[in-house]
Parts: structure tokens; sequence; C-alpha cells
């Protein structure tokens, strides 16, 4: 099946404890394309300046991703600068967010994208995932993930959203908050009752939760010594969800109801791919694999809960 | 195979932000043997005053828990008060402990007892501990307890101790600072370089990690929506794991090496003692248990993680 993402395409700077990294390929869509298209090749829906690095876009057409929906506008490309704090790089402080392009970002979903069967709408305002969700015609699935950003600060358009979605992505903190339930499990039961079908809570080193209105699944995480660069992670996790579902979709769904067993490996999927990302700056990691590293680590993950 | 169990038994009292129990059986040889007597009769080493009530030791003979090795001396129980708070009962402060008889206790091993295979050194003072596994003749497999307190005030004893231990049971904070490593999985490896040949670190909601010098097995959390008394989880846990052991140890150990998916399910064992325990207040819930209760919430956890 066919896969849009929407999303941010930006230029960033990282810091970490043991490096500083500058112009670095970052940006939710970016993350969630190039991780989805080990899968299948997207359909990118973004903007960037015209200071974008030819290089991106080869990159991009490389692994397959359409860009008809990138839209390249005088000025600079969206910015931002962050820097992580900790061994494990568990803090996180933004210095610069500088929208540059973005800021006025109202896409007009390409003809054929709009036939699109999965959307993954990626980390950006809800007013703006609403926008592109509504110009697609009959999507199969709709993906959402979100952040802490925008329960805090556009919490009704993102309750709104909600309703439209089929399978929401958020941290444990942001799943916290969104619900005000400490308990994990009664805050995957509330955000079921405001409006998905499906949620997954992503815990980091603890791995991630998928719930239904029958059962959880219980996804462990891949065993890291190190992480070099947390940057992207739940984008890349976003992109491994979506990009294994569209590919397998056509079998996956039975009438109404999604296979249950391919949901499920599509978050281990979604796992696998968040953890390759973070072991190196940006996409660098990403764009080393092939999909026999990929196939690898997923029996890893078979291996790491078998019992 | 046999099972030999040494630890603290007591009085509690335990608070929550709901309720205020008194009287109620407490120690960590208390929960750990009654959730080990759902796998084998194990043969308990205790000591308590006279004050002990009759109910429980009525209790535990139900349980077919061998109490010879329970010394009854003139005297008061150890004593255990205190306070759990937050939704989750996350945080705990420690209001009142009376060691009492427990402050003299230097358990000599009934002659039977020295013959035991399989033995749980629960969480006592290492110095206790080591002095109990001295008298047992040869143990094939030794599993132990920690805790925080014994990390900071008798490091030397404790790590003396686990030079002589076949799997360590330790939760995720004491993990971090028995080993000064905040990446868990670097913790994991630590502490198998400090001597035991298996280490479950426990994570409590996010589940259980099992380390040996080959691999990792991530066990699930059972997903509770309402914990109502978090005192001995860890305890039954252990119990549930040295239980299931001693049950088919006999097959397990191979030449010298354990079967390795025995141990993997000794550990969701734990992990249902654990989620049963903490539904109600002191041994409550395991009272109110049978074998068939176990061994459906065993199949809800293999459901948990499949995929």
């Amino acid at each position: 099946m066919s896969l849009l993402i929407v999303g941010s395409v930006g230029i960033d700077t990282v810091k970490t404890p043991v490096e500083e990294r500058f112009h670095l390929l970052g940006g939710a869509a970016s993350y969630c394309s190039v991780s989805a298209s080990f899968f299948v090749p997207p359909r990118l829906v973004g903007i960037v300046g015209e200071d974008f690095p030819q290089k991106h876009l080869d990159d991009f057409k490389k692994c397959q991703i359409d860009l008809e929906g990138l839209q390249i506008l005088p000025g600079k490309t969206f910015h931002w600068s962050g820097e992580y704090f900790g061994e494990d790089l568990g803090a996180r402080e933004t210095r610069v967010t500088e929208l540059n392009v973005f800021e006025n970002f109202i896409p007009t979903l390409p003809s054929l994208y709009r036939q699109s069967q999965v959307v993954l709408l990626g980390n950006i305002a809800p007013q703006l995932q609403q926008h592109v969700l509504g110009q697609v015609e009959r999507p199969h699935f709709v993906i959402a993930d979100t952040m802490n950003y925008w329960i805090s600060s556009t919490l009704p358009a993102l309750q709104q959203l909600l309703k439209s979605v089929d399978l929401l992505l958020i941290n444990e903190s942001e799943a916290r908050e969104l619900t005000k339930e400490s308990n994990l499990i009664k805050a995957g039961r509330t955000l079921l009752s405001m409006g998905p079908r499906y949620v997954v809570i992503k815990k980091g080193e603890h791995g991630a939760l998928l719930f239904d209105h029958e059962e959880i699944f219980s996804c462990p995480a891949f065993p890291l010594e190190k992480i070099v660069d947390p940057t992207g992670a739940g984008d890349a996790f976003a992109g491994g969800v979506a990009g294994y579902l569209a590919s397998r979709l056509n079998i996956a769904i039975k009438g109404d109801e999604i296979d249950k067993s391919l949901l499920r490996e599509a978050v281990v999927y979604g796992s696998v791919m968040a953890s390759f990302t973070v072991e190196s700056f940006s996409l660098e990691k990403l764009h080393s694999l092939n999909t026999g590293d990929i196939e690898k680590r997923f029996q890893t993950f078979r291996r790491l809960s078998a019992f």
C-alpha cells in the first residue's frame, strides 16, 4: 500500500557530552521517511528553503522517497539546535528553534498523494496534521505522532485530531501529561477513549506498550550500552511502524480490523529502526543499513523476549 | 529438588494513601516461602518472638513450609512499619524498624537442611546470608536478593558473597548504585563481572532483565492498573524464581550449565508471583491463590510479549 508522510525537514545542530555536530539532516519527516523507506517508497510532504543541501535531496532520492510533495521555497530551512545531558543522554535542552520557511507551511497535496492508503502524521502542529489528513480521500490507516509542546499549547486541536487517528504514538511522559494518569496502563486506556483504536506508549530504554481495547503487547527495548544521539528515535520508530504496515497492509486489514499480529510486528520494526537511529548522529546509521541488518535485529528482538 | 530459604519473618504496619493496616505478616522469608510453596515445599530458616501469632505459623504449615529451621525465642518479633506515597505507591518511607529477636539471629541449620540443593538467600545482611550458605554442604544453585541498605552499609561483605552466588536478584536503582553505571545494560554486565553467573534486574512496572554472559532476556511487567501494597513484591519474585527452579532443576542442570529456557520461565513465574502480591496487603492475595491462577497468569505473560 502507498504511504504518505508529513512532518518537518530541517537542519540540526546537536551537542552531546562527547561531541557537537553542525549542519545535520534533521526533522521528523526526514527520520520517518528514511526509516519507512526500508519497507515501502514513501511520499514526503514537507518544506525546505533554497539553502537545503542538494546532498540531502540526493540521499532522499536514493532511498526511493517520492519528493513531489517537498516544497523548496526562497528562504532558509527549518533549524533546530539542542543539547543532551547525562550518561544516557536522557535530558534534552532546546537551544534554538528557527521555523524559517516552515512558519508559513500550508501544504497542498499533489493529486497522486491524495490517494494514499496509509498516512503518517509526523510530529508537527495538530492543525497541520489535520489539514493534510483532510486532503487524503479515503485513508485506510492513519498514524499520528505528537509531543509535549502540542499537548500544552494546542490541546483542543490535538483532541480533535485524535478522533480521526487509528494509531497514536506517544511517549511515556507525554501520555501521562495528556491523560493526567500516572499509571501507564490507565494512561493507555484513557488514550484509547480519546479516539484512537490503537495506542503505542514509547518508554525508551524500557521498550514500548501497544494498547487496543482488548489487550496489551509489551515490546522489549533493544539492549544498548551506548547512545550516541537520541534525536529522531521517535520519528524513526514511527517510520518503521508505518513502513512495515504499509508493506503488509493488503493482508493486514480483514474487514475493518487490522491483523493484530502484524501490528505487533510493526511495533517491533519501529523499535528496530529507533535502536539503530540512536547509534549515530542524525540519519547516518540508517543510511548505512541494508534490509538484512534490519531483519537480523528483528530476530534479536524475538530472542530477547522469547520464553 | 529441595529449597532452603533464609530471611526475616516479621510483623508489619503498612500505610498507603488509601488505608493503614496493622499486625500484618511480613518479612522477606515469609513472602519468599509462601510464594515458593506453590512450586515446592520450602525449608524456612528464620526467627520470631514468642508474640508471633499462632495463626501465621498455621498458615505457613498449610503451605507445606518446613518450620524446623524457624526459631521461636523469648522476646518480640521483628517489626517494620512503612508508608507509601503517590498514585502508584512508588515512594516509600520507613517509619520504624525494630529488630527485636532478629538482632542476635545467628542460625544453625537443622541437619536435613544442610543437604538443600537450591538456596534462596533472602534480603538480609550479607554476612548472615554467607553464614547460612556456609552450612549447606553442596548447594546446586544459590540465589541471593539484596537491597540498597546493604550496598551502602556492608559493601565488602556483599561483594564477598557475590562470588558464591549463581543468581543475583537486584532492583534497578540498586543495580545502578552497586555498579555506579547509569546504563542498565552496562550495570547488568558489570554485576556479572562481580561473581554471579546470572543477574536479574527488577524494574517494577517495566518488567525485569535477566543477564548471563551470552544474552539478555527481557521479561514484561504484568499490566496492573492498581497497586494496593508493594511490600514484599521483590521477595515474592525471589520465591517464585527459586520455587520454580527447585521444582524443575533435576532437568534444568545439564552438566554445570542450567537450562536457559527454564531460567527464563523462572523469571516469568517470579513476575507472576510479584504481580499477585501487590494486589492486596501482606500475603493476603498469595494465600487466596491456587496453582490454576498462577498458570493462567503465566499464560497471560506469554500472550503479553508474543509476536
